[in-house]
This record gives structure tokens, sequence and C-alpha cells, in this order.
């Protein structure tokens, strides 16, 4: 009996940001494992058990998933956004790397989803328009020093800098101490956008700028900080659009 | 009469990712514009009219664009993958921010899609596991001086590297150029992925190292570039999975 293990993306929240495979993979399945409140977004169906766990439990989750499609189980692991992006596709990897051997013969597949930089960027214009960068600010997984490094790096480079948990209740000061480093290197005009939950009810997505950001964030936002070409459309009548020119004369920073 | 303008993410090339938000606003649309074989992707519907342009004709496509839904039309201008990166989102708004008033009183929505880094990294593992950058190998638009700044930058501290638009008929040195610097930044095993065409009949994904890449690749290749961190599973019987893991204990370059 061969199991299989599908790692799908269900995007930002909407299920009109589900791609068609997502939502095969979904069907095809019959166990569903993942962090509460994503299981919660999928329809119910007949037949399908459903196994919630905690945020922070991916590791855990990982092995229980593979411990069923190893068991002849058609496993389902789901993540928001993309599964690959700060997500269970790696902690999938991780176990699989280090389990028994009839992990590694399974057939495991990995379905793209919209990650939340790509649709906060959408809903404002197109400030990833050039090149940028996806980092994670949690300090959990990697010294705080590396991310001071690599946010020196991206932003004299010129890099757009996607922020992916930006805050978390045991990591209150990273975001502003993140936030002051990259006034170092960029002008207090810089353009800087707040998304949440983009595609939900609740959906708040916001424009300020490097020199006032301060605004309270969670683990759910994602934070998009422009590069100095980074542009601003006032529109009248309508939200302003954002975007960063494809084109770039020289090193920006 | 109010027009309205949709920039729409096709995805990677099949239709299986194409997302519900997509297929409905491509549903919507009374004129269609983009590159001739993107435009060929979609089902024709009656009443619905189609304007393919070169691949190289953004500016003007988005003009065109713009002036139709000026004139109330229902138009979708249609991107692989995202069209937020490296595509018509940001050409569309170089055009509102200089073009006549009417263009800044447009409905303009930009609906995301699959982009090519999340479909490659997909069809091989988790290879954007941990931080990333996007980074388009054309100096069409901005001077090889700069490109040669953030391969150095990104590398150095660590981030795996998306090289978008890596080669083309005008373009046949960069990418060499570019691999051999990444070598001065990482060992000969690193690995690189190159990915073609995902979801299509003639995909290629191809896993090799820094120390090999010499593949000829054209603009449609994706190239991800690891990290010293990023892991190769051997699986008998299967392909190999590659993986960034999550956690990073120091700077990795």
């Amino acid at each position: 009996m061969s199991g299989r293990l599908a790692v799908i993306g269900l995007g930002p929240g909407d299920p009109r940001y589900l791609t068609a495979e997502a939502a095969d993979a979904l069907a095809e399945a019959d166990a569903l494992y993942g962090y509460g409140p994503y299981l919660d977004r999928i329809p119910v169906r007949k037949g399908q058990s459903r196994h919630p766990s905690d945020n922070r439990e991916e590791a855990v989750r990982a092995g229980e998933a593979l411990r069923r499609a190893a068991h002849g189980g058609r496993v389902a692991v789901v993540s928001g956004g993309d599964p690959g992006v700060f997500a269970m596709a790696a902690a999938i990897c991780e176990q699989i790397e280090t389990g028994p051997d009839a992990w590694r013969a399974l057939d495991v597949v990995v379905v793209p989803g919209i990650t939340a930089m790509l649709a906060v960027a959408a809903r404002i214009g197109a400030p990833l328009g050039h090149d940028f960068c996806a980092l994670s600010l949690s300090d959990n997984l990697k010294p705080w020093p590396l991310i001071e490094r690599r946010l020196d790096a991206a932003a004299a480079a010129g890099f757009v800098i996607a922020l992916y948990n930006p805050m978390s209740r045991t990591r209150p000061w990273q975001f502003g101490n993140a936030i002051d480093r990259l006034r170092h290197h960029l002008p207090p005009g810089t353009p800087v956008i707040f998304g949440r939950a983009v595609g939900r009810p609740d959906e708040r997505v916001e424009l300020t700028t490097l020199g006032a950001a301060g605004a309270p964030v969670d683990m759910a936002t994602l934070v998009i900080v422009g590069t100095r070409d980074t542009r601003v459309i006032e529109r009248p009548g309508r939200s302003p659009l954002v975007y960063t020119p494809r084109a770039a004369a020289e090193v920006s920073a």
C-alpha cells in the first residue's frame, strides 16, 4: 500500500485565491493536517479526517502526516499562502531527510499557492516590480544578528524587502529594531506597506513611510519596504498606487 | 462610461495553476492584451477581442490597454506567472503615472498568480524554504554592475537566489558571468535548479550544482541557486528533493 503526501498552498485566505490544482489536491485527500485556522478555511468533506495543530508544531505535524502517508493514507498538509515560503514544505523535507527509509519512498508533491507578498503587492499596485527579497523576521530559528546582516545587505543593494512574521507575542521588539536598521540605508519617505488578511472581510492594506512606520503589526501582517526608486501615484477619489519601476539607473542605496 | 483594467497573472502555463479570481477576471473582460503566447493559453470567448503583442512591447501594450479602458472598456492585460514580478503590473503603473488624468481615474485591479520561482520550487521540494531573493538578470533596464552588486550582496548574506530572465538572444554572456560571480561566494557543491515550462508538456526541471552549472538556458528558464545550507535528499526510485532548512545557525556565506 503506497501512500501519498501533498503539501498544499491555500493562498491568502479567500477561496478565490485557490488554484484549480490545490482544489483538486484537497478533494483527493483522506486526511488533512495543518494549523487549525487554515483547516477551518476548507469545506468539510465526508470521509475526510481533520487533524488541526498549533502554529508552532510544524515538525510534529510533519511527522504525523508522514507516518499516516507511509501507512497508505492520501494525506494533505496545508499552509496558508505558498507552502514553500516560510511554511510546511521545508518542515516536511526536514522530517523526510532524517526519518525512516519508508518516508523517502513516498510520493510527495508540493502544490504552490499565492504567497502573502504577491497578494499584498497586487492590492496596491506593483511594489515588487523590481528585484526583491523575502525575509522572515522570526529569530526563533536563526540568530538576530543574521537577520540584521540580511536587512543591511538587501537595503544597501536596493532590493525591495518583503518581511514575513514581523512580530508575535514572544518577539515584541524585533520589528521596531528592523525598521530602525533600514532607516540607516533608506530615506524617511521610502514607501512601506502593511498588509493583513488579504481577501478576507477584515482585510487591511495600509500605506505609510519608513519614517512613520511604527504601526502595530502581528504575525499575520506582511510588510513591504520599498527602495529609493519606489513610487506612489496619487489618484483623485481612489487609493494610491505604489510601484517599483522596472528600470534602475544605478545602485539605489 | 467608466472602464476597468485588470492585470491578471496566468501562473506558469497550465490552467490548473490559474486561481478562481483570475479565471473570473478573464471571463469578465471584453478585450485581452498580452504577449501572444500568453494569450494563446486563454480559451476563446465570443465577443472578447484579443490584442497580442511582442515580448518587448510592454510600454506600448500598457498604453493601448489603458486607452481602451479609458474609453469604457473592460480590459484585461495578462502576464505569465504573477503580473507583479518582472511583468505587466509595473509597466501599467509607469504609464498611469505619466499618462493623462483619465488614466488615474480608472478602476485598476491586479490579480496575482503563481510566479515561476514558486512553481519550480514546488516541483523539487522547498529550495525557497528560507530567506530568498528574486533578481532579473536582464540588463536591458538596469546596468550590469548593479546586477553584479546585487548578486554579491545576496550570496554573501545567505539568501537563496531566484534568477529571472537569465538569458536571451541579445544577452548571451550574462548568465555565465553571474554564475562565475556566485562561485566567489558559494562552494561548488551548492545546489542549482533549472526549471522550464512547469506544468506544460515540455516541462523540464533539472538539478545541478554551482560548480557544474553551465547548461544552456533561455528566457523562459527560471534558475534557483541555493545557499551553503541547501540540502539534497536522495530517494531510491524517485527524483531527489531539494530544500533549504528553516533554521540557520550563522551567516551562511
